[in-house]
């Protein structure tokens, strides 16, 4: 049986502290020697599924072909499923618990093509308790994947259309509003809107932003250099979307922003009140591949 | 002279925030470009020479054979040798300094077999200071063990049982009453106790824990999400040992407890004034290989 | 065309909550797959050009021939250059933005060769903006050099003169007196001086240190575990700089020093009220190779 798989994407919620990450890239070593494993981040906050999903979205069109592992999971040792997704259009597998955590970027990287639930206990690890399935459940999974085991010998099938769909937030406009939500705030404070620039040509220059009761006007800008000092401005970031920035400072912290906050974009001089946004199944953008 | 050795575990308290990590990882590179290292974690509190003892001894029993290196070693510099020790069990050998880091896993792994102290200059890098071991004698000591070199080589040979021995503390029975320790408090806020579940069919359902002078009911639980809200809880973690846990909750956050402490395990209308566990040397209990 | 670099050595300031070395990592790995990318660190403070441009120039002499990437870059999206740097010396290519930050570890290396601005699109990612150049230019520029593209290729030539120098700063001698400053305070809180120990023959043991208005003795130590308890001592360490450092304890914390601050270091009975230390373009002396 030949090597199938020679890069698996590592994406969780262990932190640093701990060796849970270095002990499921032990097993996947042990198992599968020839394996590199990239770690995407460890750094999630723990059980925030809807921020892995976003980071495992926006990184998805860049990783190397092979296994994806995700592991943000709440419900360890629960009835969640844990799933194997093979997608359509990349070569490539997702493995992660059936909570969302995998959604996005499966759709983004084809959509689901074969799904299975890892319950074949041969590729499990033996443990005493059910607490660590990336160690004893996951990991296993992929280094078997690896090594060219197929995705139906690992459990039993599943219908792809049964996999739990990730939730992205969509804009709505009102009148001459937008009203947006913060999709994530990165390390240097900026602040990503569910705004496609496309949706700002409505307003002017500067656009007012309203958030918690306050108002911040702020105006467009090219670059974080391109922002004066102790303004904020809006950026069309590195993924397509409108970014509350700072030049050299926090704009998340100057505004008290973070995700999930709702932000209403209008013309400087408008009514800026808005109601919360809805939400909406709906996947990011497709988007090009990296070389 | 075959390579011997492909891959190196390797833990320490050296933090992120520098260039440690990545330069011990640049000398073995430099020496033995054929070894993949793969980090268990740097995230060990500065100095705390027992919480990476016990997480080398939690991931032993995982990680891929080679050549392990924990550097915990608040007396770098002085008296204190710096070792490498091979298994009698396992093809692989423990490095880093004789403080009692490696003492646990080296017992887990089946023993010390061979030992030396890191004399030898011809394999340590020159410095001008003595304050990064790391760096100086063990990173060059670990490539050259994984291109070849027999341990021998590297220094005067050292009598295994003069090796300072893990310390891991003994739970107390007292009464119808177990005194434990927290062994270990993770990411997520789950209390590790010294504690076999074994250890608990004295006691009924609910149990009372005691701690700083406090009390609390918990109830056994198959996982944490099958905890009541609010409630905290016993389960069995992936090493076999009682875990006080919450439901998407931080235990330890809730109840204040820490590596360390003492907690008090009775039946619920018990008396648990109970007083500190007693220390004694002993080793995890040996466990599994992982494939 | 042969493959001439097998390794990335790679410093930020991205942090680890999101998923930026991921990224990075992954889109090198996408192009160049035999890659080995060896983190030094990424946990620089964000924007902290001269803390990222001497990490690099400590690691400098231990790193693996091969592509050095250091990515701190407050000037993204800016006029700002992007550039690879050749060195005469050693088998490798600094990459990263021209505002200082590959300087001084340039100068180690034997300083810069031959130049280039990464100014050809054909080896760009493609981006719908330009906030994440990490993942869009320098790192498919360092996977095509890895691959074998001549770095003349990459863009348009650079005179090496015109490269952002370093600036470290000097120590200056007042009487009896040697005015220092703060470069680095570590992971456990040891305060490396701008001093080399040859600077402190004027100087008896012990030594007063005044700071911030203060005053403090310090005696010479040969480790950190010779220190007093409760004292600072003065310690040669591993880079051949003078270091205020405390015994299993932060003396960063305990004298509230942080990098950048002023230091003046005197006899135990002088006058130690020094001025602020004056800044020059140096290098780091240079220094042997790791084996």
């Amino acid at each position: 049986m030949p090597e199938r798989f020679e890069t698996v994407s590592f994406l969780s919620d262990f932190g640093s502290a701990d060796e849970f990450v270095g002990v499921v890239k032990s097993v996947i070593r042990s198992i599968a020697p020839h394996v590199v494993v990239v770690d995407l981040t460890h750094g999630i906050s723990a059980y925030d599924v809807r921020g892995a999903s976003l980071a495992l979205a926006r990184a998805v069109q860049y990783l190397a072909p092979g296994v994806v592992l995700a592991v943000v999971d709440p419900g360890v040792g629960s009835e969640r499923r844990a799933v194997a997704v093979e997608v359509a259009e990349v070569a490539s597998v997702f493995v992660g618990p059936d909570n969302g955590v995998l959604a996005s970027a499966v759709a983004l990287a084809g959509g689901a093509n074969r799904a299975v639930a890892l319950t074949d206990e041969r590729f499990h690890l033996p443990a005493p308790g059910s607490t660590f399935a990336g160690r004893d459940i996951f990991a296993p999974a992929v280094a078997h994947l690896c090594n060219g085991v197929d995705l139906a010998e690992l459990g039993e099938p599943v219908e792809p259309d049964t996999l739990l769909p990730g939730v992205l937030p969509l804009t709505r406009r009102e009148g001459g509003q937008v009203v947006a939500e913060v999709l994530w705030v990165d390390r240097y404070g900026n602040v990503q809107l569910n705004v496609d620039p496309d949706e700002l040509v409505i307003l002017d220059d500067p656009v007012m932003l309203s958030f918690h009761g306050e108002q911040r006007s702020a105006r467009r800008a090219e670059s974080y250099s391109a922002i004066a000092a102790g303004a904020v401005g809006l950026v069309v970031d590195a993924y397509g979307l409108v970014s509350i920035a700072a030049n050299r400072q926090s704009a998340a912290g100057e505004l008290g922003l973070g995700a999930g906050d709702s932000v209403t974009l209008a013309v400087a001089d408008g009514d800026a009140s808005g109601p919360a946004a809805t939400t909406s199944p709906v996947a990011l953008r497709p988007s090009r591949s990296p070389s």
